[in-house]
């Protein structure tokens, strides 16, 4: 049986003149693309951009969506009702969907993006409303979440799809959680050493955690970044090692 | 046989705190609401109320969509450029159809708004951008433009349907142009006079110009506005003695 | 020896074409204008015809500083950084410094709004980001806060010169606190009632509590509303009784 | 007698987590710094970055103010009121002034950017506008444009100080224009033949047109951009050659 693995980024977060990563670049690597909506990142045209290349690429489109907070960058947590994220979080994959129409292709996921993504991994009140904006626009849409987190569990009761993703870059505490950044050894910066790891929980769904203890750790789906000239050669790396290694690499939610 | 037509306004013109219209008022009048998609008016919250009401009244919901200008309330030219319009466009579509969605009902039309709406009647270029983006998200989506303006006739040309709206409270020229408001006499204030012109376009297709002779118009529409106490008084008049002639009042393009 | 007191209100609150109480009206009635700086509301235009009109009255002008959240009329907490705060805060100031000279007048205070207010009035980082920002554009500015709240000592001790506020139509716990909006009879809505509490305020230094003791309440400044025709009536009353009764009116700051 | 010449360039181009351009390196080249607004680009921390570093090397600061156009960076005309844009331009100095007292600098001239700066070359109303601004909130601010078109004669009649600039990179018509981008020679790449030219400009006064006639220029400023590595090389093979050719490289209007 062959071990199969998502690879997610994310993309579309250049904002009118302002660019931000490397798009195509990264589209070579991930068979995922968490498109910003708007929000945080995004004008119109350079989603449209990213999407067309997504489409003609066959990796799936999700919706990257934020809280209301472009120049912050969608990183601020913001204490919104439930209503307002309701209505912000339908408002963007809508927006999303329409431009994944014009480029032939469909949205098949939700990721939020930044703060909105950390306080729903714990926060009840704003998954919920996240997931009833789910369930109103389009309930067979998939919900990415962190492994491990509450929000994937409320999620899959209210009749949600959802998939687990893993940080490549990221340590783990023994009892599956990450590493805070705060914490030294939170962020792993060897590409072989990274790669390795991800290709061993494809494989065998588990990790080496902080304290050299074995995880298990079920995830979908993991998450590259494509930020710097760094980030990229990791994400390539993890790439070629997991293709090596006879992990098919796809999509957890199929394309269009 | 009997005459019908659509009564059209525009709505969902709030943003946040602030409060535009009464749209509780206007949808007991109108059978198809033009709602704003955030460019010029509406955060999704706003938007949904509207649509929700829209929903539960059987009355259509369309694209009311603009230039990224808030601040300007979308009532100021902008050269932008055919691809950023186009962008802009679907995005805006894209929205509001997935609150639509998410409201049980469909976005079946589209009418953009103020500086948008006056610049593609003639301009060229720009028409044909938002044309493309209406074929490119959902060619069986209805363009609302000007009777007797060229877009109409170009989105016809490009395989779309059109639909022609009139000016309940504005004089006409004997060809058919809408008087500019800067000269005396452009607007009428007389509830009475405006729902009789109504009432005989509807019949007989025929309004009184400015100097008194009789002008042909095709309108499958009417448009009416909800801006302030005499107007929403002004619609309801129309739409009373539309009632009272026989004609029937509704949604030229479906509802959901 | 006469008992002086400040009116103050939230004024220039619209945006664009949308418009928020009744700006005129409330400068009849306040010694303080509390000038949005276009973060949570006023565009340049609609801050300037507001700033013109204090000046014409003579009326004191105050930027009423946000978190930058226009769609949420800055209600909503954010977890800013105290270097973005600063900043932020820096950069309203000198827009309505810019725009009260241009109207021959001066920005004399600084009051934070929403939830910036009540966040600073306990948050010692996100207060001392504020107090940076005063101290760094002008240490003569006055900061207007909550009386009996932390950050007006905070101020204190950094050199600022600090006002206090009560809030005309709210209740206060024995120990000088407002009653949580949440519990009943917070909100007070009798106008001779609140009248008569201020007059009291103003020449006693003293306020029913809600419990019926009575509380020594140090405040130089009543906060009225404008945001509906019952408000604009009850801080007309506050003022004709306060008048009556032989407080002075005026700003606490001074006028250009 | 010394020539003097000052080298100008567009800073604080960045908005929260985008950047543009590299800041650190132009302020080591040039003199003046037109620092971004907020409308185009610039938000309040990445203003005040700019700003700090400017003034820490002695480097005039400038107004760099927009039409409110953030994802088309300014670039795209807008057909705004007069009174809308001079409250827009008041605001926006008003805000860098702040942000200049705050960093020990003030604000000594004013250049539109983007749209704005060439509809005010020839377009008299908003030119009035603009000028309105500076008249109203300073009068002393120097007003810096195109050299050889009417806005520079308009406010100079109006009463203000105004500074012609140059552009090193482009090519000019025999009567002092530029040459229209979409001209073959409109863009100069060579940095040797820029920067002989600049030269022969700051000493002479004169410049080679695209007809290779000789052209007197009047200019105070050399415009340089910093949006590549190749313009950053160019713009410092600029002043490498002023400076070997004796010229002194100064802001036209004095620092804080």
């Amino acid at each position: 049986m062959t071990a199969t693995i998502d690879l997610n980024s994310d993309l579309g977060e250049g904002y009118g003149a302002w660019k931000m990563g490397d798009d195509a670049a990264m589209l070579e690597i991930v068979s995922s693309a968490n498109v910003a909506c708007g929000f945080h990142a995004g004008d119109p045209l350079t989603i449209r951009a990213t999407v067309d290349q997504a489409a003609a690429r066959g990796v799936a489109v999700g919706a990257h969506v934020s809280y209301p907070d472009r120049v912050g960058f969608g990183r601020r947590p913001m204490d919104v009702t439930s209503a307002e994220l309701t209505a912000d979080v339908i408002y963007q994959i809508g927006a999303l969907q329409g431009i994944a129409k014009a480029a032939g292709t469909r949205v098949t996921y939700v990721k939020p993006h930044g703060a909105l993504y950390n306080t729903i991994a714990n926060d009840a009140r704003q998954a919920d409303a996240v997931i009833a904006a789910i369930r109103e626009i389009d309930p067979s849409l998939v919900l990415m979440g962190l492994a491990g987190t509450p929000v994937l569990t409320r999620a899959r009761e209210a009749g949600l799809r959802v998939v687990a993703e893993a940080f490549g870059d990221r340590a783990y505490t023994p009892d599956g959680q990450l590493v805070s950044r705060r914490e030294k050894g939170a962020v792993l910066h060897d590409p072989e050493l990274v790669a390795a790891r991800m290709v061993r929980l494809a494989r065998e769904g588990v990790l080496e955690a902080i304290d050299g203890s074995t995880l298990t750790l079920q995830a979908d789906s993991i998450c590259v970044h494509g930020d710097s000239d760094g980030a990229i050669a990791m994400a390539r790396r993890i790439r070629e090692e997991l293709v090596t290694a006879g992990v098919l690499i796809a999509p957890f939610a199929g394309v269009a």
